[in-house]
C-alpha cells in the first residue's frame, strides 16, 4: 500500500508499505479521504517536532471503509463506512473528572501515534463512528473539523434568536458559523482577508472586515444595542482579543477556540462589569461527532464549498507547499484511493 | 441630624442637617451601622472624583430601621429593620436582557447618589430588604458585602464536595470563603499578609501563603491531583492571574471578583487546554441578598470576627485615615446612632 511520512525539515516521503493485520480490538480502515488540518501544517513547519516522533505518518481528518476487523471486535463489520474520533483516552484518571476527551494523558491519534495519510490505517475500534451508507465519503472527511465547531457551539449555549459573532473566517470559523446559523442564531463573521470575506458571503453569511467598518457599531446596530450573545474567538490574534470583550453584551459568552501560545493582554474589567464568561473549548466529545455526522449526512449546509482542492495522496509534498502559498484556500483533501 | 460628606482631597466633613420627609415611593431609614467598603476608600483616595459629585454623602453597606414612609409605600412600616440593596435600575433597557443588577445605566446608590453615612437616609422603597426582628443590626451591616460573596459563589456553580481556592484573604475573600464552605466545599485561602493568614486560620480556614509554599503542589495534594474546581480571584494582582489558570483543574471555573483597571496578561492556552471557564461577577441580585440575610440572621458563621473596629459616625475622618494605616484590619463599621 501507499503511505506517507513526515520526515522533518518540511519534507514528506511517499513509500510502499506492507498492509498489516489489525490487532485484537482494532480495525483496519481503507482510507478514502484525509483533510489537512492547521495542526498538520504546524507539524510540517516543524513546530511540533518535539511531540511527533519522526518519521511518522500524520493526519486525523478522514473518512474510510472498514477493511478488516481484529479479534474481539463485534460492533463493526467489513464494508461499513466510518470516521475516526482520534482521541486515545485509555490513560484516563479519576482526576480527569470524567472529561475523557481532554484527559491529562490524552494521546491524539495522528500526532502522538500514526495517522491517516496512508491507504490503510489500523486503529482501536473504540475510536470509530459509523456513517450511513448514503454519507458522502468526501464530505465525511469534514466530520472531524465540523465536530470541533459543533463542540464550540454546544459549549457556548447558543440558542435560536441569539446573535453570534465569529472572529476569523478560515475553515474552523466558517464551520462554527454554519453550526451557529443552524441553531437559528443570527451570525456575523469578522475576517480581514477579502477573498475569505467573499467566500463567506458566497456561503450566505453576513461577513465584514473590521478594517473597513466599525465592527462594534455594526454589531450594535444589528442587535438593537444588545451586542453579541456569543463571540467565537477563532482568529488567534491580539485585535480579536481586544474586540471580543467589546462585542459581547451583558452576560455574553466568549468561546476561546484559537490557540494562543503565550499569555496575552485581556480586558478583565469588562468580564467583571458585564459579567461575561470565557469558555475554553478543545476538540470534541462523542455527541459532537454524532451531531456532525448527522449534519454531513443530511448535507443541507454548504459543505461542498469548504473543499477547495482534492489531490492524490502521492502529491502530499506539493499539497503542503501549496497551502503555504495560498492563504485564501479553505479545506484541502487528499484522496487515498488514488 | 448628623451627616457626613466627602469633600474631595481626602477630607470628610461632619455637619448638622435637617431631617427631610421621604418623597412618594421612598422611605426614611434611621441608619444603625455603615460599613466602609473598599470602594469608599477608593473615593477617599480621590480615585473616583469624576464619578462622585462633591460634596457628597457616601456609604452603601448599612443596616437600619424604617423611620417614616412616603406616599404610596404599602409594603413597609415604621419600625421594621431593613437593609438597602443599593442598585437603582430604573433606567433599565431591553438591551440589558433582564440583567437589571448590571444594566448599562445602573446608578449605584452611595456613589452616584447620596449614601448612608448619615443618621437618616431617604431611599426608594424598591431597594429595601426586610430583616427579621431578631437580626443583629451590627452584623446586618455585613449583608451588602456578604451578598457580593453569595453572588460570586452562586455564579461559580460550586457544590458540595468540590474544592474552592480563594486568592486573597481580605474582607471579600473571607466572606467568599465562608459562603463557599457553607455549601459543603473544601476551601483553601491563599494570602500573603501573615496577619490576615492568622486571622483566616482563627476563623477555621485552611489558609496558606503562596510565598512560603508551592501553592499548586499544595492544592494538588489536597485534591488527589484534581486541582481546584473553582478559583475565586479576589486579589487583583498579576501573580494571582498567573496562578489561577494553574490552580484550576480540568473544566475548572475561575470567578473574576477583583477589579483589574487595565488589560492584564492571561494564559488563554490553559483555558483552551483544560476547557476552563472565566466567570465575571459583579454586585448581586435579589436572591443573593435573601441568602445573605438568612446567613446573617442564623449567625452560624464567624461574622462577628469580621468586624475589627466600630467607631461613631463623627469619627469618619479618623476612620478612613486608620484604614490606610492598618492593612491588617477587616471590616470597620461606623455607628450612626451615636
Amino acid at each position: 500500500m501507499r503511505a506517507t511520512q513526515y520526515e522533518g525539515n518540511k519534507t514528506f516521503s511517499v513509500l510502499e508499505k506492507e498492509i498489516t493485520e489489525p490487532q485484537p480490538s482494532e480495525v483496519r480502515i481503507k482510507v478514502a479521504y484525509v483533510g489537512v488540518c492547521g495542526t498538520d501544517v504546524h507539524i510540517y513547519h516543524g513546530m511540533m517536532d518535539k511531540r511527533v516522533s519522526m518519521p511518522e505518518t500524520i493526519g486525523h481528518e478522514m473518512s474510510g471503509v472498514i477493511d478488516a476487523v481484529g479479534a474481539g471486535v463485534t460492533d463493526f463489520s467489513v464494508g461499513e463506512k466510518v470516521v475516526v474520533r482520534p482521541l486515545d483516552d485509555r490513560k484516563v484518571k479519576a482526576s480527569d473528572k470524567g472529561f475523557n476527551h481532554i484527559c491529562e494523558e490524552l494521546k491524539f491519534i495522528g500526532i502522538d501515534s500514526p495517522g491517516a495519510m496512508q491507504q490503510y490505517w489500523n486503529v482501536p475500534a473504540f475510536t470509530l463512528h459509523k456513517l450511513k451508507e448514503t454519507t458522502d465519503l468526501k464530505l465525511a472527511a469534514l466530520i472531524e473539523p465540523l465536530s470541533v465547531a459543533a463542540h464550540d457551539v454546544r459549549l457556548s449555549g447558543l440558542v435560536e434568536g441569539e446573535t453570534a459573532v465569529v472572529l476569523g473566517g478560515g475553515p474552523i470559523g466558517l464551520l462554527v458559523a454554519m453550526v451557529a446559523k443552524e441553531t437559528g442564531a443570527q451570525v456575523i463573521i469578522s475576517e480581514v482577508n477579502p477573498k475569505r470575506i467573499a467566500k463567506a458571503k458566497e456561503l450566505g453569511f453576513d461577513a465584514v472586515s473590521p478594517i473597513d467598518i466599525d465592527l462594534i457599531a455594526y454589531v450594535k446596530e444589528k442587535t438593537d444595542g444588545r451586542l453579541a450573545d456569543v463571540v467565537f474567538e477563532v482568529a488567534g490574534v491580539q485585535p480579536a482579543l481586544d474586540v471580543m470583550t467589546e462585542l459581547a453584551g451583558i452576560r455574553g459568552r466568549i468561546v476561546m477556540v484559537a490557540i494562543h501560545g503565550e499569555k496575552k493582554p485581556v480586558d478583565l474589567f469588562k468580564f467583571f462589569w458585564k459579567e461575561l464568561k470565557l469558555i475554553g473549548a478543545r476538540v470534541y466529545e462523542k455527541e459532537d461527532y454524532e451531531k456532525s455526522i448527522q449534519l454531513i449526512t443530511a448535507n443541507e449546509l454548504p459543505f461542498e464549498e469548504m473543499i477547495t482542492d482534492v489531490q492524490p495522496l502521492s502529491n502530499i509534498q506539493q499539497v503542503f507547499e501549496n497551502i503555504d502559498n495560498n492563504p485564501d484556500g479553505l479545506k484541502v483533501l487528499m484522496d487515498c484511493q488514488l
